[in-house]
């Protein structure tokens, strides 16, 4: 601890006692996460309980000019919890009660630190559900701020959705809300939708109203595999003109098969390989699946889940792919590139990456979310081999530059934290010059989640 | 036109010779448009026909401190074209290029001054479609500046969910691309959803990339009619919670349906009633119609349209509905009011002001976007009568209030321009001290539409 810190320390420790934190285990803890970056640990943390704990915690870090970084699960991907700069970490998974939920209105309102596993844990009995679908065990405040999505976005959309309204305490400890609980509405700017993907640089969101969804009453499952992407993506275009009852549309490419052959020890085609969930009424599910079939008539096998138990087996094998990706190489973690590209170029944005990753040592299955055009390379590259590394950033620069000609974007859902930095200037141009005066007009300190997102 | 305007003057005239225009013909169309708010004129208008002319004229506004207000096609209803302050009335109408559509990624580029009839009509050979649907002959700029929903956004949102991406100029003239085409981004902020509902305070939208739509296959078509609000809206919430495929749920009250009756010498039951249209494939809506018919057991009559013939009879009932609500008092225009509740609130909301109508003189027919909890009353009063003037405006507040202490808001899809500025202190209490901070830090000099949404 710097001297400079210690009439902060001194005031957080007297409001918070045992849940202000100095550790070197509570730092490291929240400072590390689960992204690929090297750790950079807070001063120290606090543990806060309300709205009100968090207003007290900005307005001593505005006092004294000291960086706050938001923490809920850890579990972003790009630095967005790192502390380059030190500061304080302010940790809200205590923040997980369940406020309200108004099965008429289908929605309900949650403290940010609600993991969703645990919101739909809890609404189960009310026949609704939250339907952003996430990998990790994320908390609903980290979700909105990283602007998270899933699998299921090309149903529900994404974090900036679902979100109707928000508790945010801004820097000088002022509580804001915004939205409301209208499905619309136009008065106003739309501040909700300004702090959806915002990352903690703006203000920090402590309460979450959301939209919920009915649970469908019968789902039909399919998994094909098909000669190339392009089949596949073709397959994948005429499903969404035709306004099928899609719910998730994955893709895995050749390696990525092979990779969950070995791992599953299962036989299937070692081909770009499509799931398909189509949710709804027992009648909607079945006729749309009737209908895709015919649609996917250039694909090499089509195999609908005979029941549920087979559908479940067809999802156990799409989501250990990133088990089985890893597997590929044991010890090898691995980073997961994030583009998302208009879905016309998304075989070309595709084909063109693997031509790259040919060129290299890199071995990196593709997992994608193809009906929004996003899609994930595991790249297995061996952080301490100097060569590897290089390769690995040479495929996520090449990536992402390509994705950004195409149109699209650097990150579909991962946020940009500080491994996408390099990535705005191109993507946004002058707009990221407004961006920067967002932050400077609401954050004139610079003392929220510093940067991330971008420099000042 | 005072002194301090005549360089302004002398530049724009030089730059756009006989398309700028200072007769009081163009002046009088500029500041008045379809609001029922009294006309405020600018001093002069521009007719631009390129991004990089709405630069040059931002540019030449900012340098002489002379404020400019966006103009489509007119139709806003607060008073976002008008101009208290005087200034530079930029009309855009005349940027109505449709620049690319694209069929595979279901989206288009259009400039701001397209209509969506327009738009659809070039549309109409691809199957696809733009689904955001209002009354209004609408520019989709317009309809992007102040967030414009309509009757299908129980389908498909509102103009908040379905631009990709913007060109947008600010005030220094500097153009700026927002979003991109990708379906889901998180990289940096969301400026496009912070320009969607702007109204031109913050900057000028030139172009807009869209999301279509596929044309359905299908459409099935019922009227229905109840006791009372209550029951129509439990028959809403369920088929909400049953996900059906619901394009639209439009409800009118007695007084709308009385008036109906006597426009179109019809012999409807002068009850609640309920239009709903399902769209998608054949199978699912003829299956989402039998669910639908077996939800609303509570219903006194409920009317599925036997063909298409039948089902274009219905709706042009329905479209009648403001005709034949003005046809209560010939030669009286109305206003229309425009909150939004959760729709549990809604019954409630809508039975509190019928009470508080009924100890006025007024007539007040009710048409609502029922799914969504968005209605409007036709308030018929007459604007020479200082009484009637007087009940209209308790209407109005009280609504408002009511709706807002309901957890709605004060306008649902028309937006706060003039007419609405009264009451946003009391929707969003401190967030809108961060809307002016943000304002501000775009637009120092105050010269985009200003005094529309709040005051600086």
């Amino acid at each position: 601890m710097s001297d400079a810190l210690a009439p902060l320390f001194d005031a957080l420790k007297a409001e918070f006692a045992d849940r202000f934190l100095t550790s070197n285990a509570a730092r490291e803890h929240h400072g590390s996460g689960e992204s690929h970056l090297p750790a950079a640990w807070p001063d120290a943390v606090v543990m806060v309980e309300t709205t009100e704990e968090v207003a007290t915690v900005l307005r001593a870090c505005t006092a004294h000019r000291v960086s706050v970084i938001p923490f809920g699960a850890g579990s972003s991907l790009e630095g967005q919890i790192h502390a380059p700069l030190g500061g304080i970490s302010i940790d809200m998974s205590a923040m997980n009660a369940i406020l309200s939920v108004r099965e008429e209105d289908m929605d309900c309102t949650v403290q940010c630190g609600v993991t969703r596993q645990d919101l739909n844990e809890h609404l189960r009995a009310t026949g609704l559900f939250f339907p952003v679908d996430l990998g990790a065990h994320a908390t609903l405040g980290g979700m909105a701020a990283t602007r998270a999505s899933g699998t299921t976005a090309v149903r529900f959309g994404s974090m900036r959705d679902l979100v109707l309204g928000m508790t945010v305490v801004m820097p000088d400890g002022e509580i804001m809300h915004t939205g409301g609980r209208a499905r619309k509405s136009s008065a106003g700017y739309d501040l909700t939708r300004l702090m959806v993907g915002s990352e903690g640089t703006l203000g920090i969101i402590t309460e979450l109203s959301l939209r919920l969804a009915g649970i469908p009453e019968a789902s039909q499952t399919a998994m094909c595999s098909f000669e190339t992407i392009d089949d596949a993506t073709e397959t994948v275009v005429m499903a969404l003109q035709c306004g099928l009852a899609l719910n998730r549309i994955e893709l895995a490419d050749t390696v990525q098969m092979h990779a969950i052959n070995r791992y599953s020890k299962t036989d299937l085609p070692e081909y770009p390989t499509l799931w398909i969930e189509l949710t709804g009424n027992a009648v909607t599910v079945e006729n749309d699946m009737d209908i895709l079939e015919g649609l996917a008539d250039n694909a090499r096998q089509f195999e609908r889940a005979a029941n549920a138990d087979d559908a479940a087996r067809i999802w156990r094998i799409r989501h250990s792919a990133l088990y089985a990706a890893r597997a590929l190489r044991p010890g090898i973690k691995g980073i997961s590139t994030d583009v998302c590209v208009p879905i016309s170029q998304l075989p070309a944005c595709i084909s063109q990456i693997q031509a790259v990753i040919a060129t290299t040592s890199i071995i990196a299955p593709l997992i994608g979310h193809v009906g929004d055009g996003n899609f994930h390379l595991v790249l297995l590259y061996d952080p301490e081999d100097a060569t590897e590394v290089r390769e690995a950033q040479h495929i996520s620069k090449t990536l992402v530059t390509m994705a950004i000609e195409m149109g699209g974007t650097c990150t579909g859902e991962h946020g940009v934290g500080l491994g996408k930095k390099a990535y705005l200037q191109a993507e946004h141009g002058s707009a990221l010059g407004v961006m920067r005066r967002i932050k400077r007009a609401l954050d004139p300190d610079n003392i929220m989640n510093p940067s991330k997102i971008f420099d000042l």
